[in-house]
């Protein structure tokens, strides 16, 4: 049991409450004054969520969009976020992830609400914490509601985040325009709030595709007490993905196990298909169907009709 | 204008939504459903708000009861918290944070909801970040409220907490009772909720006294227009505070500037006086009246009649 999953099994033993949800889902869900409001908070390091020499804008950037992708997940619609913020020893810094902060928040539509502005001591790594709260008019799906036979689902292509990180990092190269759009992927994640408003009634289970397809698919599962089976031949992947590394075998289970999609990851019965299809359209989003739900537990890899060994790592663990 | 004011300034640009309250509030208040939802979010970092070597229960402790403080002072009853927690190299520090978490949210009856763990890389200060949500069912109080001729009460002795961290410090000594109330002070803070909820409905403005009497004092005169007399003689000092440091002029200047009180700072007209005291009597606490709200701007100091120079520092800033 890693460190963080022995303290999150501790912290249960305090967060007794039901909106608490057992710490097991993408968010807490509180219900007052007859509204149902959706909570969650997500903090990025520096030199562990984003490198130093990231661009500040995008940095503000993705600590927004990484928070409004779990009310997407909840069908939630964003309301406010609170920061905790750490002055940078250069001003320009600020100035650049203001400007990244007020472009998020505009895209989103979420209201800056207040916070706190800290100082750190010199030479400590930035931590930057973020609470989003939203409010869901309907149902807010679990993890835990997926039924065996369920289809799963994923909203966008997988892996270019990923990739685009090993682009970055000099691990890969890639095309120019390739690169633009991995990188892009990357810094920019874009959460579909109306997507998950759409689809949120619709489904068993829904929760955001953050640490890799693989190991959020798995907890899913796991949350579910089900297992779960992934074929790899219909992961979908974008143009620059399958230009970058092709599309072949070890090019899907890169894309799987790659994190920071920030895409939905959703379980529905396979009768609801033609209601899943018509609700994505309205909102101008395609899904793509990538496996299924079924008794037992675990986690099986397909791929062109063969099992297909599971890799040593699923994805991102903090 | 120092880098953290120009900086809030700046967020202002991007918190225009009314709930944000200019961000010159201690809180945000949203209205939701037919609930006054109030928000807040206090950050503390090791070397800066807490000592490496501080028990980590009462780092925890401090945490919670910060922001149940602002709560305090918008008249909310806590509902829940979410959490930003940094994983210690050491499981033992983890575990004396929630044991210190659990009895503080049982002693503030605030639930909590959920948050992140994250891994902060070695040798960097941890940071803490916690989001407290309550509702009012009244009026909520802000700091800009204050009216002409408003007496200001403070709801508890003052300079105690600070006089602990010099104790701590080293820099003060103190008879063993004394320093245990002190440093209790310091350590464990233990803002009063139902003094807030009571006291909410009756006031011009409130707020609660974080870094310093007066420099919060001040704060509530900059953001009501108005000036600010305090007379250093009302100043409630404690037993423990008066025999380690007596109650003369530099004891009653050390006080009022130093920080870490938690309790409430409140402006009301002198007509309000009965009821005041009679809402604090109610839930078993003595307000005492340390000044007034005037014309003009400004923070003036009185002392046996006379005019006191303003020291160079009215409190912590951050």
């Amino acid at each position: 049991m890693s460190r963080e999953v022995a303290f999150i099994a501790a912290l249960r033993a305090i967060a007794t409450s039901p909106a608490a949800r057992g710490l097991a889902d993408d968010a807490a869900v509180l219900e007052i004054g007859g509204a149902r409001l959706v909570l969650t908070m997500d903090a990025i390091v520096e030199g562990v969520h984003f490198l130093p020499d990231d661009p500040p804008q995008d940095v503000a950037w993705k600590l927004v969009a990484t928070n409004v992708s779990d009310l997407a997940a909840k069908g939630a619609r964003p309301l406010g976020a609170l920061l905790t913020y750490p002055l940078a020893s250069d001003p320009a810094w600020d100035a650049a992830f203001l400007e990244g902060l007020g472009d998020a928040c505009a895209t989103f539509a979420i209201a800056l609400l207040g916070g706190d502005t800290v100082r750190q001591p010199e030479h400590s790594a930035r931590s930057f914490s973020l609470v989003a709260l939203g409010e869901a008019t309907g149902p807010v799906p679990s993890r835990s509601g997926a039924r065996p036979g369920d289809h799963l689902w994923v909203s966008a292509p997988i892996g270019d985040a990923g990739l685009g990180l090993s682009v970055l990092r000099g691990e890969q190269r890639a095309k120019e325009r390739s690169r633009m759009a991995l990188v892009g992927r990357y810094r920019r994640p874009t959460p579909d709030v109306a997507l998950g408003i759409a689809l949120a009634p619709l489904v068993s289970a829904m929760m955001d595709v953050s640490d890799g397809l693989l190991i959020d698919a798995s907890r899913l599962g796991v949350a579910s007490d089900l297992g779960v089976v992934i074929d790899l031949a219909l992961v979908p992947l974008s143009q620059a993905f399958a230009a970058t590394l092709g599309d072949e075998l070890n090019a899907r289970l890169f894309a799987a196990g790659a994190g920071d999609d920030y895409c939905l990851l959703l379980a529905a019965p396979p009768s609801s298909k033609p209601m899943l299809k018509a609700a994505a359209a309205g909102v101008g989003v395609t899904l793509y169907r990538v496996g299924r739900v079924m008794a037992g537990r675990g986690l099986t890899l397909l791929y062109q009709g063969e099992a297909v060994p599971l890799p040593a790592k699923l994805g991102y663990e903090h």
